[in-house]
């Protein structure tokens, strides 16, 4: 058999492990080879690809970040008005199935290549741990680790008395990263985009904290917050194209109006990219590798139109369209959770 | 209500986090309060016990190794006839419930003053993953990354060719730390007590490397690792009052026989209780608070004879009898995976 | 003998490590005791102290970021005016001789004070390693580590071709940090305080690694870099109160103009405070131990009106007066190396 | 002009970052190009070697620990011997000079190149810190912060009480690593080979923390530590072939005496090969980079038969000969320092 593999859309710690899991299960338990499309879909519409082989170079990829494959965007209505091209480049290979590693945007493209007869296997990716059909997914475990180291070097201050702390985190649709860095990272209070914020709370807390004679306070922002209605001033913000109104530097504005009303030191850390780059953790580096050898052996196996996903202890295959029905947040009860930690 | 608590049985990363879950959930969600006996079974013995407050304290242990508590051992014949000495004990200290944290032989215990009328809640401790109930225990993945990181380092060796680095890492039992250590490490081979080993397949996987031009091999080896009967030299090992052989240092044990029979360049890594001390991972702080506001939540709603367990995204609560039932040890099909990684 | 001493200014991890190098010396060496005053100046001026005993606390903080003394600021008329009060509570504790901890403007307190009859020993705090007297100073290491760190993550970057990611970090009139963290992270530009930047060399230097095929580039800024004058934007940057312009989010602000020179993707992390807080590196924490050693032993000696400083291998003393004489910058041919390495 | 370049010995955090300085730095600053011949000497004498460019491959190496040029070794003799078959490779390949990266043997072949008329400069790698001429040598701060590390994490120990935790470091000559790592990881007694220790000492150093009320106790031994001349069995150790004792698994032997003496739990973590791989500190990274440009510009200057050492802040070139001068053992002074940190 002969496998294809792409990588596509942002940057997630254990790309490289899942491509690696793909090619040595390929080699070890099946005899196979697999090819890599450059750039995402871009790559597999240029026909641009590399052939992957069971070697030192593949073995050394475990640890680094980023993909060795690169990945590209592609606007939906090229990528199907392509079809024809994918289907006649892959012929030409002699690629019997392609396992396409991307997010919801890659895995609806995949979806919809299985759809036009194209044998898919899915592997879902993304760092915001968001997909519904698998517990958990690569990446978040690392980001959540770089997030908590920086909370946890937070937590001495010396310089003075009254002052907070504000570490703005990844996650513009969910409040996973916030969630659970912040819960690691004993963080005093944080803020998720699925509960909307009430800048008075906030401030409460920081203030309770300080009449009981602590020093400081750590606030965990996801950058995708957004203030409750009517709870901070309405020139906050800017509407998008359909009247939503989104905000930028979530983890300043908030610093802001604390020192604004509260009058403390506020001061901000912005983790930005540094969470979704660098060396995957060992958790996520042994979930990446099972991916991989999952997603190698349905494409052997013939179970098609699949993505992999964690249950319990266990890599199941899952509906590809299972994988993109919905967004997961965060539950009610986690958050619920989380407030009790607060403190 | 007035919970107590305690640790017992040997180290493990995250026994402070759920401490902490413990004491802020009942003084955050019930108002209640929480002593400490000290020492384990036996602080519980000889009413040796602290007040633990929501306090600025309890804040700052989520990070900590060990456990402010203290662990201690105590004979299963002394703890079970001092059932009234303990009953006595928490009445005087008007004490209405007990979680226990603690491994399989505490959890035991816990079990055995359940059966006796005490209301208990356990919460699983080990650092080897071998717990059935749960999917996975805090700990874990703390010693999985100290192993991984060791592993990482090894991954360059400019001194000579030809060289094969061994890295013993803990479980006595299970492989499950092995396992999980290996496959983020990148490792060539990985021997676990589950499977006894044949030395000739080991040094056979060395010297395909060697010959395929690569200049080193790396091998993680179980503390708990045997050879397959007959495989390796009979004067190895000693034998138990039960007349099973038992071996110390097997990670040079296997040194050793390498060199003997190919004549290369081995070199040993014991990493020992490093694996079980230090600050938590995120991970595994996340999962030990979740364990510490659920034992709350099951003794407060008098949820007893439970224990805590991780399924999946969820904690639940499990019958107190099944977290005992028997050892989890790693299964065939998970073995199969890490050799197709080997490589 | 019957030491005091005090920690004063900002957070620098390894000021624990003093006062345990402190006492463990006074202790050990000389069986004299060592009271230490909270918050700076202020504590000694209202007498507030704590004894610091050879004991197994003192022995955990070795490790712990912040101060367990606490620092805090007192202008410099209102401690002048309190010399007397300073003197008398000194006299009423029975104390002999003060260490003082601290940055510029702690070190020039405790000359003044050293020039009113008080015996003073100074260790000198920074950050920033701007400290004339001594080649380096505790903190910096980790500060460089940390922002290290973060920029070894952005060396992955899947996402997109053409990205640019900016690490702003510390050095408001330095640019230690950036220099070091710049060249141990391999940063392909890095901007400090002491050589203004030309945001057009910035670009072209950008632009450069793109046309060569590179996909990204990183670029360090110290947060106290300027531009060369009349390069940008008159509009950028405050005017203080001597008509000096100030800048507030640099690394956002050279972001933001290489965005609308070039239409490049680029993206900010903003480390702030986590590059002061948590636990030292080893190498911190050797120098900070030994500065106490040191200190300790130089007060036993009745070597006064000094301050500890590394020079090689070896801790001496020097002037009080001369540890603050003037700030160190970045040497030109310090820099000319860093820029040989920008690539 | 053209430069050569090889890496000679053991395994050292931070070689690669010397090549990369070397070749950016000759780039960069003069036009050069750079060969590195493989393998070390013996790739000098097979003329084996490899163009090294000024691209995106060597910008990749500062983090990777190991040589890409790797290393071997060659008997003195056949060194000699082959002195016109160096001086015809390098002749036909046209170097122009050659920059040897290596430990006490490497850089006496250097000064042996170089007083047959070969333009050489040399760059001392030694993780043991033991090179007189320099202040600091990359590699050390990373092994001694990968020791620290592990005594970090043995902190903690909840099991029971009175164990003693023993670490074995690097060092068989100089206990550099032992003395940095015993101070920054806080422990309670440390064993350098320069000081030959008496067991009975270091037994009552132990036992007085037991009689404290303290759990347990972290020894840390260099590999080759010694015991005082008639204070341990005679039985241990072996003598090589000019008669002197030589010891293997010293922890582990220190270890047993320990436990035959006082009965307590004693365990053994043997760090071994971990120390000296992986990716280098900032420190290294910095130290190893500057090394490279210094080194570069050196031979471009022409100023040969030199070494690059650290003085203070500053890179200096030293003569080729003083670097090999003597061993740099561990002064008392310092260990008496590190003695008063024991407690």
């Amino acid at each position: 058999m002969r496998l294809a593999t792409l990588t596509s859309g942002g940057d997630c710690p254990g790309l490289n492990a899942v491509i690696r899991g793909i090619v040595r299960t390929a080699s070890a338990e099946y005899g196979s080879t697999v090819v890599g499309y450059l750039d995402g879909w871009v790559g597999l519409m240029e026909d641009r690809r590399i052939d992957l082989y069971d070697d030192a170079f593949i073995d050394s990829i475990l640890l680094r970040g980023g993909t060795i494959l690169g990945t590209g965007r592609l606007h939906p209505d090229k990528f199907k008005a392509g079809i024809d091209t994918i289907k006649a480049n892959m012929d030409d290979a002699g690629i019997d199935a392609l396992i396409a590693i991307g997010g919801e945007g890659t895995l609806k493209g995949a979806k919809w290549l299985s759809d036009n007869g194209i044998p898919v296997v899915g592997v879902p990716k993304t760092i915001d741990n968001d997909v519904a059909a698998t517990d958990y997914t690569f990446g978040f475990d690392t980001a959540v680790s770089v997030a908590t180291d920086a909370i946890d070097r937070l937590h001495t201050t010396a310089e003075s008395h009254n002052r907070i702390l504000i570490v703005e985190v990844m996650g513009r649709h969910v409040g996973w990263i916030a969630l659970h860095a912040g819960m690691a990272g004993g963080a005093h209070y944080t803020v998720i985009p699925e509960d909307p914020f009430d800048i008075a709370d906030i401030c409460k807390a920081m203030e309770r904290r300080f009449q009981m004679g602590e020093k400081y306070g750590i606030i965990v922002v996801a950058e995708g917050a957004i203030p409750k209605e009517g709870t901070m001033d309405a020139g906050l913000g800017e509407e998008d194209e359909f009247g939503h109104k989104t905000f930028n530097g979530m983890g300043q504005i908030i610093a802001d109006e604390i020192k604004r009303r509260l009058g403390y030191d506020v001061r901000t850390t912005v983790l930005g990219h540094i969470q979704r780059g660098g060396t995957p953790t060992a958790y996520d580096r042994v979930l990446a590798t099972r991916y991989g050898v999952h997603a190698a052996r349905a494409a052997h196996e013939g179970n098609f139109d699949t993505c992999v996903a964690l249950h319990g202890e266990d890599i199941d295959l899952v509906p590809l369209e299972s994988a993109v029905a919905h967004l997961k947040t965060v539950p009610e009860h986690r958050y619920k959770t989380a407030r009790s930690m607060f403190g």
